[in-house]
């Protein structure tokens, strides 16, 4: 299935140069919201994943489900001051400033398999900060799954780098 | 299998006086994830569901389960500003103030049958909002399934006086 044709593109959005990819039409559509999600659960079903840590907020939609196709349970990645309980936070810098991530200190215990899932990767500021609380819990991330790659910006090389077993469903040239 | 007991109250949070319910420790246990998800879902495998709305943030992790089990679409129903495309928006009164929630004008077509879920129904005013929505696109509400009730505040009766086939897999008592 050709995942990309279902997901919209909106020139210059949210500022001029920038074309938004809107998955929201690909989640809209059964077959191809249930076989993004086959794809990004397929290569984990033997791999003892435990938790699936999805990023707030499109992440948690593809990251439920994702759960609950590989049988595991669900952590939220937060950004700041979302969660209620005891949390780890991790700073990661945005084009200007910085911002930061969390999860609740026992939402993964260690030793832990952690499959990490967001819709998609650009810099890959948010999914190496979501790498650090885990590691900083204990647990192992066995992979990361994301629907859309926008390689130009590097994320994808520097989650490899750092050895992660990163896979995305779809890629989009510029950013 | 006894859902509420997977359910951490945090006291006193986010202000005095209220008994915080917090459901990460429910989405992060592999069985009561799945349990719940099957539940939301159970009642309308035969109901021809075309698309799962769920409300923004924590009913994305359920609605995003629930669709993928029932076979439907996802639908984000998101806070203001937050989609990228046109929207509908439909306002809701808080204790101080309004909020609106927003869903895009081509999430939903007419006559479909839409599942509604959200993590936790209090006064219901998210809920109403997004069923406001929902119809305003010439769509049908099935159904709307909650982990969460909080009777005393009534969003429940809410819901079922306009008709609403509305569920929720726990009760407590108090705000």
């Amino acid at each position: 299935m050709d995942l990309a044709s279902f997901i919209r593109t909106i020139p210059d959005h949210p500022k001029p140069g920038i074309q938004f990819r809107d998955i929201t039409t690909l989640l809209g559509d059964a077959r191809a919201f249930a076989y993004a999600v086959e794809q990004l659960a397929a290569r984990f079903h033997n791999s003892g994943v435990a938790k699936v840590a999805g990023i707030e907020a499109r992440g948690f939609i593809l990251g439920g489900a994702v759960a609950r196709e590989l049988g595991a349970g669900f952590v939220p990645v937060r950004k700041r001051g979302k969660l209620p309980w005891r949390t780890l936070s991790q700073e990661y810098s945005l084009e200007y400033g910085v911002d930061a991530v969390e999860v609740h200190g026992d939402a993964i215990a260690p030793g832990e398999s952690v499959l990490l899932i967001d819709d998609l990767i650009a810099t890959g500021g948010t999914a190496l900060a979501a790498l650090a609380l885990i590691e900083k819990l204990g647990a192992h991330v066995v992979g990361a799954g994301f629907v859309i790659d926008l390689p130009e910006l590097g994320g994808m090389k520097r989650l490899c780098e750092r050895g992660v077993n990163a896979q995305a469903l779809c890629v989009f040239a510029g950013r």
